[in-house]
């Protein structure tokens, strides 16, 4: 199939690599153009540079960029997508972003005969290296049944959750799940350490029952270790819980630990954390304790 | 061995049910009579009225009751248990109750030539009643080599955690690590549906990640039925709560979040769910959302 990918971040140079392994035909953009030469010189495909003239000729556009402002200047505009793609073509968003957008640039992309569907992942950098993504698609089941396909060379799990916008609004889900259980997980161990106990048996014993998770499994060692480069950074977290929040705001759903976390990740930024992974909210805890020891 | 099984609650009374299945020699002794005969008709062995009866003759005493003064009351004076246990005989707690408690206990058992071990549990009263606890000790290892294979009656894992206090230690970690988690995992799914989701489908999608665990796999079901009967009471949970943050003021550990909870379920005791399950922090957030539509 010819598509486009737009967007070759820590998430979208990997997964435009899969499509290529796949066999599809690949024409890529990115706002840097040497990421764009570096990612054709690896994988052959062609480059452009506007996303208009990417996407021209393709069945599919896809794109993962940073954040509402970004998707916005990808689609619209003279040198946007939208003005390349030829009626039926379906643009693919993999950013995670408002559910907001994704409506109305659905709606936009619809008066000009195109498609829009929002589909954020998760399952970070590695998900992305190892084609094992989850994807959270909002839109038409016939259009789902479209790109679902192409999708699944960078997908572990690949589901329509809903109408345009219920992508985001999932991805809004487990992002809110994550922020509470990632603190309370941070002062179980800083609690653990400050008692003296050794925090290592404490989770093996533990993690056999109700206090389980998996960022206690796949964290808690490298939060013991002060590592915090193991995927996902603070930053992108806030603008994430950002997105959480003012959704929110509308739809009338209380988050008081979600806003409260929000706030400690924003404490996290101003120690300098912001490229941390979002476990660093350790570091905080501890950073404090252990300066009460002075 | 002939033990003693003080306080038959809802976890007492089949973890010393389990005692006798092992061909152990059980003596029991509740504050409330009647239970005590109770499980006399049901498992044989005999009852006491008091704890200083029940614990004569004996190896090892067990008790689980509810908190630091009950643990007080069952040991000291001229009724409580150490008046009755003979020179070594061991007095293993499994009241989840304060490191403090313990320590003291432990110290007026050594002067009498007994000894104290602390040995809070986990997994609920389903764990108890399968026999399938997770139990976490605190004392010294030649003590611990002598009562773990008795524990095994009730226990699917038993570990030495470290000195007297380390068992009710490692059983806070574990509170505070729930705490925040269902906090979590009930505003994400009460912003679910907030926002017009299937929630069973968004955690069927979710549960696959970095948003996974126990709770999420095991109560979101119940949450989204407003079935608060499936465990752990809220009661309870303040009582433990307060311990975790008492013990934290001392030890310097900051518990923001876990504080944070606690206030919440105080509300939810404000709302006459004391009795109700831990995951009722569903039902406040969704009481006060639909109220919101009116």
């Amino acid at each position: 199939m010819n598509v486009a990918f737009l967007g070759l971040g820590v998430m979208g140079y990997p997964m435009a690599g899969h499509l290529v392994s796949q066999g599809h035909s690949v024409t890529v953009y990115n706002r840097t153009a040497d990421k764009a030469d570096q990612w054709v010189s690896t994988h052959g495909g062609t480059s452009a540079d506007t996303p208009k003239k990417a996407a021209v000729g393709q069945d599919i556009v896809f794109a993962c960029v940073g954040n509402d402002d970004d998707v916005r200047s990808i689609t619209l505009g003279e040198d946007g997508a939208f003005a390349g793609m030829s009626e039926g073509c379906i643009f693919v968003d993999h950013t995670t972003a408002s559910a907001e957008v994704a409506r109305e640039l659905a709606e936009v992309a619809s008066r000009q005969h195109l498609v829009f569907m929002d589909a954020p992942v998760s399952g970070g950098q590695q998900g992305a290296e190892n084609g094992a993504l989850t994807v959270m698609v909002g839109g038409e089941q016939a259009h789902f049944d479209r790109v679902a396909p192409v999708i699944d060379a960078y997908a572990k799990a690949c589901t329509l959750m809903g109408p345009v916008g219920s992508g985001q609004l999932t991805k809004m889900v487990n992002q809110i799940c994550i922020a509470g259980l990632v603190e309370a997980l941070s002062e179980g161990l800083s609690f653990a350490r400050a008692a003296g106990l050794d925090a290592h048996k404490v989770v093996d014993v533990i993690s056999k029952g109700a206090a389980q998770s998996w960022q206690m499994e796949n964290r808690y060692q490298t939060m013991l270790a002060d590592e915090f480069a193991h995927g996902f950074a603070v930053d992108w977290m806030r603008k994430d819980l950002s997105i959480c929040l003012a959704e929110a705001r509308k739809n009338g759903a209380a988050l008081p630990i979600t806003a409260a976390v929000d706030q400690l990740y924003g404490e996290v930024q101003a120690m300098g954390g912001g490229r941390w992974d979002t476990s660093s909210l350790f570091a905080r805890l501890e950073a404090m304790r252990t300066h009460s020891d002075h």
